[in-house]
């Protein structure tokens, strides 16, 4: 039985300040939850119903369905919920390439970003202080396991762009094509917000203003989404 | 003053027996339902609140907020619901590209895939019979008023591609890397299911194999989301 301690903690966890003050996340589903035990993620406790078999040198608790619901951010819970520290912030690596966000709001673009990434071999992503929580519920669900091999760090990104060596590439509709940039083999890329693109604050450190091309003849298409962006630019990077 | 007839007229089109039966779909929102009301789309009846201004033209008819929300199909209603007819559809250009989706069931990746081509120019979408509707209310939300710009067509898809003269490409994660793969200019490129990519009957009209290659060391990543991949792939078709 689940004591109503134990709810009101875990349903807490949703919420970053507590995350933060407990240095604890929630992961949900078997998929994701067995990705992170064989990761470096270190479990605090995992919640399962009887038709999840945990591994023997974790701390687990057999639940009834009903009891998961009432723990699980999602309407449909899938058999596990797992308890995780927040791992320790480790320092920026200043070489190789890094994707950078500038305050990236929406969960499902973030977690989407971070499976591109892990695609990809980014090893890292820096975000800025704005940028959704990593360890948000959703953000876990849409990285689907990657969020285990993609180094996560908050930061003032302004701060941080004005000392780095790498060159720093931007995303702006009326920057050079991508498709014509030679990339250098040490360099950040930065990726805006959804709505309003790369700040005025962070465009000063841009050393080169990318896009990519739009081939429709209609003027009035949307920009592409974020994570869509992020796809084709990390593609064409590493191809 | 809405009747309960309209309501339940109007709701009713969030069902594809309804749409079909009537030949009417719903689009909602300012930005959306403005770039259909200036496309070929065929416009039957606005309903707006009193901070939108329909064109003069339009049978419109103005509501409040509350009765707004009783129409949509989401939480949160923007301004105005447009009811549209259904174009006809027209025949598949047997010429260019041409992007063919084998049973794509989820509404926010087809409408990302519709926005996709738009940008990348690819003019018309080929759908198997059991893809999601294209005229689906979070679909042509998804899809950003792309969808007047992209020629949808829903056909037998293994029929179709049997008896096309284009080379057929499809997605699988063992097909030669399409960095290195020199696509024909008039080609059908084939995307598959979310959770089980090209069915079998489909994959027997494919003349190419080809796959995104996974730089990252992991094996364990999830493969990327099908609205992903189009990305990368629409992206060196058209580089």
């Amino acid at each position: 039985m689940l004591s109503k301690n134990q709810v009101r903690f875990i349903r807490g966890l949703r919420l970053k300040k507590n995350r933060k003050s407990q240095g604890l996340f929630l992961a949900e589903g078997k998929k994701v939850v067995d990705e992170l035990l064989h990761s470096d993620f270190q479990l605090d406790k995992l919640f399962h119903t009887e038709d999840y078999v945990p591994p023997e040198s974790a701390t687990a608790q057999e639940v009834s369905i009903n009891e998961l619901k009432s723990l699980s951010s999602f309407a449909t819970p899938n058999q596990v919920l797992g308890v995780f520290r927040i791992p320790e912030s480790e320092p920026v690596v200043e070489t190789g390439i890094a994707l950078a966000l500038d305050d990236v709001n929406d969960p499902g673009n973030l977690g989407t970003i971070i499976r591109l990434c892990d695609w990809f071999d980014i090893p890292q992503i820096l975000c800025s202080l704005n940028t959704v929580d990593c360890y948000n519920p959703k953000v876990v669900q849409a990285s689907m396991g990657s969020l285990s091999r993609v180094r996560m760090n908050y930061l003032d990104l302004s701060d941080y762009l004005s000392q780095t060596n790498r060159s720093v590439y931007g995303t702006f509709t009326e920057g050079d094509s991508l498709y014509s940039t030679t990339f250098e083999k040490d360099a950040v890329l930065v990726m805006g917000n959804e709505a309003n693109g790369i700040s005025e604050e962070v465009r000063k450190w841009i050393t080169k203003e990318v896009s990519i091309p739009q081939f429709g003849k209609s003027k009035s298409t949307e920009s592409l989404n974020v994570a869509m962006a992020t796809a084709i630019f990390l593609s064409e990077l590493r191809r």
